[in-house]
């Protein structure tokens, strides 16, 4: 196994600025499982900079559960993604929550990666050829149950049977839909805003997004210029990146709602179940996402049950990994909210769209009012970049999770020795 | 600014045996500031083992923000605590939840530990004669302002200075009620949970706990067992230390319910406020109690906005330390919760009577069912070690937060090189 922290001086540009982010170097706690037979298993957590070796720390604290294990197969998979979740001494220090569980989404991606090269899959349709029974024995069942049990995962799963077939094959030719950021970080000015959302028009979206919450006035100049330069038949979503209390995320949506929202991402802490119900319900009909930064299967369990979300945005590696977004996804199904990846980053693109594909083929069976975030960063530093084609991400086909990074890429923007910060 | 990796190997006693955590190695990632006029401040935060050194690591991550800056008074204090949790990029790995929060409770309690030490007061003190402005200048009010405002808190607060003189003499002369939970660990037999419990009555206690959880028959004999040793007069409480799902948890507590336990605690996730909520509906008048895995004050608002908890049991070093729990006392009261912390670990105890000795002072003034755990392990290891007499803390006396260890403690368990690790 070897870790490595690579950091991506970002913040020069204010690429990724938002209204609780002000200057993020997008980084990776980036791992390597070496298998015996030579080929290798790729993934990371992302992060934005500061604190990315303490992740990397916390995988290399990991290293016991990962190597010398079997990764053949999902229930190999499910059995060493629980070792990593369940530790009792690690297990105090979240539980599943925080650095800790950031390293084992690393990990356990890592080693879903190593599992479907050797398959010679791409992952989501690796994942879309487990069975039913295989799909919910890689799940960890335990908090779940008063929401969701095995056996309606089960009923979720087998009947999204029918067709699935005829849906990959649909993948491969059409894609998937996505909506792009790209045009509305915060520290971008109105000009470039306007420019580029007309670029994103032209390039085939029908979704952008602005960050909005730093300053009212300038968040409704923004959105107006926006919508001018769009037109009334393109959604804008905003996005205020967890900055307001519950009241204040109403009064200033609703000081935005002229401008026609097609949701409010991140209203507030993303802790804040009973907050976001509060705020979906004053708001109503502007929807509420959130998800980014929820810890766990347990609070979106939450969500779901308080009814507190329009869309689920699931990440790739803030939860721990595959595994724990299968149980996302099916409990996103059971309750009926479309799930919306977050993407941008470094190479959250590259893997989300592994896990809506395989929504697509095998748990929700629609891709109705579900598009995944798509922002135009460092996708050069990948192995298999995504690939967008008239505003729809093209279906990954080489063999595993899309996670690997250039040698060079790792080599020159490793953290702290790396050229591009030895230089500067 | 020094860090140490402490650890006591407390696994080979079983001492702190519970349902979710077998075999705990009580340790502290542990802190001394060292500041210009040649005095100290201590501070720690509790785990159970491994992982102790990441948490060591995200300490000294944090070091930027402590070297060399003010710690003299409440509002630098209050400086302290939101530059430690409000750095952009090391929030992107919680916010506020897991390895990183856990360092930051270590470092604003050491930061506090030097702040009353520097003025002669033991904390409970220095705490007791802040301004109700001062208080409320410590707090982060983000995302408390639909349950609690600053308002409602000064109002709290100013209400509680009348009698606050008297509460202090009170608590000098007659401390604050304790209950143990030495006799109820989940690794001792039938006839030491007997003989435990026996001699904790007889030392004046009037509640104790038992560990539940692992197996129904066990903890009925042994329910029945401590129940008939004390009699029907002592309060005994009962600990599922999170290993239920809301259904089981709801079947078991009342297959235990003819022994009359006075709570359950922990009977199913932290992160569960809806299922702590509807555990507590199906249970009544059984009572429900949690705290000490909850993340930050976000979660304790929600615990009291949906009516989860009969008891909150904060704890001194989950949280981030004196200042976020400054804000969840305030909670606490504004619902009418009564406040019974988290103890036991190594130096929990030390720590936590501070704050409810503060509470009795200067929020709450009542002690009315409210009681502080005390586990009594690992005392002899601090320079102030807590005194019980009579089944009550005795109120610290010396300067500061009672968090320092004896220098021949830090070196002999100091992991991995210290002589009590090397020899095993």
């Amino acid at each position: 196994m070897d870790v490595i922290d690579v950091r991506f001086p970002t913040s020069r540009s204010l690429d990724g600025s938002d209204a609780m982010n002000p200057d993020p170097d997008y980084s990776a706690a980036y791992v390597v499982l070496h298998a015996d037979d030579g080929r290798e298993g790729h993934g990371f957590t992302f992060t934005i900079g500061r604190g990315n070796d303490i992740c990397c720390a916390a995988i290399e604290t990991l290293a016991d559960y990962v190597i010398g294990t079997d990764v053949d197969g999902p229930a190999a998979l499910g059995e060493l993604y629980k070792r990593l979740t369940h530790d009792s001494q690690i297990r105090w220090l979240g539980p599943e929550k925080g650095v800790m569980h950031l390293a084992a989404a690393a990990l356990v991606n890592a080693a879903w990666d190593l599992a479907a090269r050797r398959a010679g899959l791409p992952l989501w349709k690796y994942l879309s050829q487990l069975t039913p029974e295989e799909v919910v024995g890689c799940i960890d069942w335990r908090y779940l149950s008063d929401a969701l049990t095995p056996e309606e995962a089960l009923r979720i799963l087998r009947e999204a049977e029918a067709g699935k077939t005829e849906r990959i094959a649909e993948i491969e030719r059409d894609g998937y839909p996505a909506y792009t950021t790209s045009p509305g970080w915060l520290g971008y000015d109105d000009e470039k805003v306007v420019r580029l959302a007309r670029e994103a028009v032209a390039a085939g979206y029908t979704q952008i997004k602005l960050k909005v919450g730093a300053d009212l006035e300038d968040d409704r100049r923004r959105f107006a210029a926006a919508r001018s330069a769009v037109g009334p038949g393109i959604r804008i979503a905003i996005d205020a990146n967890q900055r307001w209390d519950v009241d204040q995320a109403v009064e200033w949506t609703k000081a935005l709602a002229e401008f026609d929202p097609w949701w409010i991402e991140e209203p507030t802490s993303p802790d804040d179940v009973l907050g976001h119900a509060a705020i979906r319900r004053r708001l109503a009909p502007v929807k509420v996402a959130t998800g980014e930064h929820v810890q766990n299967r347990i609070v979106f369990k939450q969500l779901l049950q308080a009814g507190a979300i329009d869309f689920l945005q699931l990440d790739a590696a803030r939860v721990a990994g595959v595994n724990e977004n299968l149980a996302i996804l099916l409990l996103a199904k059971k309750f009926g909210v479309p799930v919306c990846p977050h993407a941008g980053g470094v190479g959250l693109c590259e893997l989300v769209c592994h896990l809506s594909m395989f929504d697509y083929t095998s748990v929700s069976a629609t891709m109705e009012d579900r598009v995944i975030e798509y922002v135009d960063h460092l996708h050069e530093h990948f192995t298999a970049p995504t690939v967008i084609e008239g505003g729809r991400y093209q279906a990954p086909a080489a063999p595993g999770f899309s996670a690997e990074m250039k040698r060079d890429s790792l080599v020159r923007y490793s953290y702290p020795h790396g050229p591009e910060w030895r230089s500067n």
